[in-house]
């Protein structure tokens, strides 16, 4: 199965056109403008001195990478000078500040020069990581080599100390992130050194007790076994994803079978066991972790938007490694929800937490101690953190959501294209050696109705059958030859010229978990497509705890109390407050009270937080009758 | 109205009394020999030296006291030699070590000799109250001085230190309790000097900012308004029960009618707004403290057991402010469980905090990190703790449990009984001047069947009308009059020698908490009576949380799982695990997923947490169909 670059696609209309404009518009700079301010820009000069504002912190070169990256990922669609001159000037301070030896990271240039590469858990392998993805991604879309090349000396110094020499105070990446940079280092410059070195670290991981700090055990880092031996997700969820994408990478490149199993069990492991319905994961703020099968606390989540984006690079590559569709749908799960929650509707702001319930009261109930005991996440977004991974991982992300529409297997008599998400847009790919205009025409997420029109040749399409589809057929106007469906694809052999034309089948529909999952026992929630919703406390009565949705009465309009966004409304049921007039806590009684008849309005769960603090919820209870 | 002292009670069987045989068999001997080992009654010897072993804590005096005064209320009934040697020895120690002034603290006494009422957070004027308590006890039971006189003498110091000369560090008690004990000294000894004093602290109070720790707000121990002027409850809810209780006291005894309506409020707001359908009260370990209104976590419910003990204390006190059910209503709610579910079935291990939910994944689903981020209750009770102020209070409740029987109410025409509380025994009580013998037959809470009779002249009896009540009706038997029913009591007329023989109406009902309580909403608890019932993983398949139980279905039994426990069964319906057979997490569908029908048993609250680790839930969902 072959990989279809964003490059090759462009998303000409609807939703994710219009995200990738504000992200241009709007994100990028508002990103750059929080890193220039806390000191991120310039502290590329090696320069800060004590007594300086913004001290710097061991993660600030990979919180600018993310971004320069991001900002690639833009000018690969259309060239900008202004960007292009503040991308450049950074660069010139690597390269400037570059070590003899090829070394580059401001911190320990700064702070600790005679402790490179003793530290574990202090992120200059992430950092070198960003950095070569951020170089990867300039050179791809300017041609300009100068951070590409600074990254190749730096990868080889890493390459001599870690692997050759052997003489470094750890032995893996205490948060890992490098191995799937090495793979893009290798797909970009043909080097194969760069899988090898991947490679390495993959395989050297988990063989003996590392370095860490007191507060973690092995597994936080995902260092309790060799990754070829792990078969769950374990730790820091961000760090975890990270390694299980760069093992998928490395998996594929080199036929690792042994390492396909592991990324097939964790894969599976995390989407039946610790996924939230938004995509989200990793439970718990303790360590920003995963935690044990079905604890997925809403109330709690931590759900970090890193978290989020990095199963997602996991997912597109396990869609290359094997065809089965639980892979795009988790993608689809993600982009719509788990993701987009993280980015405020006007695009300024983010979440680093996206949980999946609000109770505002909670976060002030300790009234009489100044620190209250339990983390609960923020109800609004920020313009900046001072760990500020997520909001350039944001800027990455959008621009490149291409990535995840095709893939081509073309390891059989006639090449297959696999159209695995859905969006307005024109793509130019090779296939099996000829080129083939892609468009897809549709109004997707608002509509279930997709037309994939092909020209070039004729080919075998597969289209995925999405896991909330209730009703796939073809529609008028489809002249594809509907073949089988097989792994959850619906195979097509389209004439050139021809096209498939289909309804997904998209109806509103209620969402059950299994009952392991406590937190949502006897409670539903509402997705159309892949869209998940939510009902916040200025759309209805609080506590929305108390609201009973009627099922079956559910309606969909493309507009609602927020601007540009869909709403459901629906009958509902609530408590009599007459029954409690008394002021009484409890009430004695031989039958469940009647209740009174109320509405609900519930909007995107991505579409969250942002008219104000109130209380939201996902998982809600519904009532029959 | 006036009090009916527990001594002139004697319960002759059934419920309580099978309680206190097992609390004097048990109970008093394990707690005492918890606290010798852990060097808590050695510690009255004063002479601890660096390099032993046990270092006493600035509580211990208080621990060691309130076993003292339980062991007395034991004596009150029968004489014991051993255990009074045992008080003795400690009393001794407490004469020999007490200060020329009359101070005593070990604490400060072996570490702290200069800062004597320096520390206002430090528990010195709280040791002092358990002190007094004990003192007053002892004498009461055996009529030996020589503690009672050694605790006037400290009352004396303080009282100059604190009132007279006002030279102290701090001018009211951080941990209040002293308040309440002065006003036993002052019913002991008829010297209005320690009502004064009591009265002095509590108008002290809030007056002026007082030092303590940076963590806590002036809330948190009751000191952010003068009390005369609270409303609502807040802080630490073991310190503020035990001043509610004071102030309670002192307004009675004062006839301060402003400091009456602020109990009122007070009380209002606890029961109304802050306590769990098991009376616990104090959400919170964040402070051990009272929340926010409708704050009620069930898992993480911190519900002290000395927080309900002390919401005892406070109703018993409001019952001789006002007649109104609902303080007899509160007593008996926390008697029969959240209070009852801090002690072992055996009587030897004890909680601290009373959990309403119990999920033992939670506690171990941060794997990755060596501590957890979020406290939850610990699942098994223990012999001892650290910081032990609950078992010893427990010693000390339960002898004295019929304190809160009866109250006689002679201010009118005719003098009034009133039976608050319903056990097997013979009372012997002043009645207006007059002998009054009471006899009560009956099997509560097993039954809801209760005879009350009276010899020695004619009465008035008003029979408390429970809040649980559905039915209340005069059986076969009866040969009392029928008056009327005000303020939740139903009024009779009872000849000499006649008999109040009635039905309570017992039966088993559903609890709704008001939807504000957002934790409970669309959930039950089940309650037989009095009696909270729950349901265990080790008597139902787990989760829990996925059982609906079928309303109309129960049914009680005097037996069940655990021998000598009631139960009740239900018919109930779960999830189908063929609806997630397939491994996957989450389901779409239109309507809610058919159930299959599965069976519930439920134990009383009071007996959860006997049978090892598992699931337990108060709060249930329901099915009608």
């Amino acid at each position: 199965m072959k990989p279809v670059d964003f490059t090759a696609t462009k998303i000409t209309g609807g939703f994710w056109k219009q995200r990738m404009e504000m992200a241009r518009k709007k994100t990028l700079g508002a990103v750059y403008d929080r890193f220039d301010e806390t000191g991120r820009i310039d502290a590329f000069r090696c320069d800060w001195q004590e007594g300086m504002p913004n001290r710097p912190h061991y993660f600030w070169d990979s919180d600018v990478a993310k971004w320069i990256e991001g900002a690639a990922y833009m000018l690969a669609e259309k060239r900008d000078r202004a960007i292009e001159k503040k991308i450049d000037k950074i660069v010139d301070n690597i390269a400037k500040n570059q070590w003899d030896d090829g070394y580059f990271n401001i911190y320990y240039t700064l702070f600790a020069r005679d402790r490179r590469f003793t530290l574990r858990d202090e992120h200059e392998l992430y950092c070198a990581g960003h950095l070569i993805e951020a170089a990867v991604a300039y050179y791809r879309a300017t041609g300009k080599r100068k951070m590409l090349d600074c990254m190749i000396r730096y990868a080889e110094y890493i390459d001599l100390r870690f692997r050759i020499k052997r003489d470094t105070g750890f032995s893996t990446p205490g948060h890992e992130e490098l191995e799937l940079a090495l793979v893009k280092l290798y797909e970009c410059t043909g080097d194969k050194r760069w899988l090898d070195l991947s490679e390495f670290f993959i395989a050297e991981r988990g063989k003996s007790v590392e370095p860490m700090p007191n507060w973690m055990r092995a597994s936080y880092n995902q260092s309790h076994l060799p990754p070829v031996k792990q078969r769950t997700a374990e730790g820091h969820s961000v760090r975890a994803c990270y390694l299980y994408t760069g093992m998928a990478d490395v998996a594929r490149l080199t036929g690792n079978d042994e390492l396909k199993e592991a990324c097939k069990a964790i894969f599976d492991d995390i989407i039946y066991k610790k996924m939230y319905v938004s995509g989200g994961v990793g439970s718990s703020s303790a360590g920003e972790a995963f935690t044990v099968p079905f604890d997925l606390p809403n109330l709690l989540a931590y759900t970090e938007s890193c978290a989020a984006i990095g199963l997602a690079f996991f997912a597109l590559r396990m869609q290359l490694l094997e065809t089965d569709s639980k892979y795009a749908d988790t993608i689809e799960r993600i982009i719509y929800n788990g993701f987009l929650s993280s980015i405020s509707l006007d695009g300024t702001s983010f979440f680093y937490e996206n949980p999946l319930e609000i109770l505002p009261y909670m976060h002030t109930r300790d009234a009489s101690v100044v620190n209250p005991s339990i983390h609960f996440p923020p109800m609004q977004r920020s313009k900046m953190f001072g760990c500020s991974c997520c909001p350039p991982n944001i800027v990455r992300f959008i621009p490149s959501i291409a990535n995840f529409m095709y893939t081509v297997d073309d390891s059989g008599d006639v090449p297959v294209l696999f159209v695995h998400q859905f969006a307005q847009s024109k793509t130019v790919l090779d296939f099996g050696g000829a080129q083939l205009n892609v468009s897809q025409r549709t109004r997707f997420p608002d509509s279930g109705r997709v037309s994939v029109n092909i020209s070039g040749s004729d080919a075998r399409v597969a289209v995925r059958v999405p896991f909330w589809s209730d009703g796939f057929k073809a529609l008028k106007g489809n002249n594809a030859s509907y073949l089988f469906t097989r792994s959850g694809y619906a195979y097509f052999y389209v004439p050139d010229g021809g096209c498939v034309n289909i309804d997904l089948g998209m109806k509103i529909s209620l969402v059950a978990a299994r009952p392991e999952s406590r937190f949502d026992c006897g409670k539903f929630a509402v997705m159309r497509g892949p869209v998940l919703y939510c009902m916040e406390g200025i759309d209805n009565p609080e506590p929305l705890r108390d609201i009973r949705l009627k099922p079956g009465s559910f309606r969909y309009s493309p507009t609602g109390p927020i601007d540009g966004v869909p709403s459901i409304t629906a009958k509902a049921f609530r408590t009599a407050s007459a029954d409690f007039a008394d002021g009484s806590l409890y009430r004695q009684t031989s039958a469940p009270l009647p209740l009174v008849k109320t509405s609900a309005t519930l909007i995107p769960y991505y579409a969250f937080a942002n008219r104000g603090v109130c209380e939201m919820q996902v998982w809600n209870f519904v009532k029959e009758k």
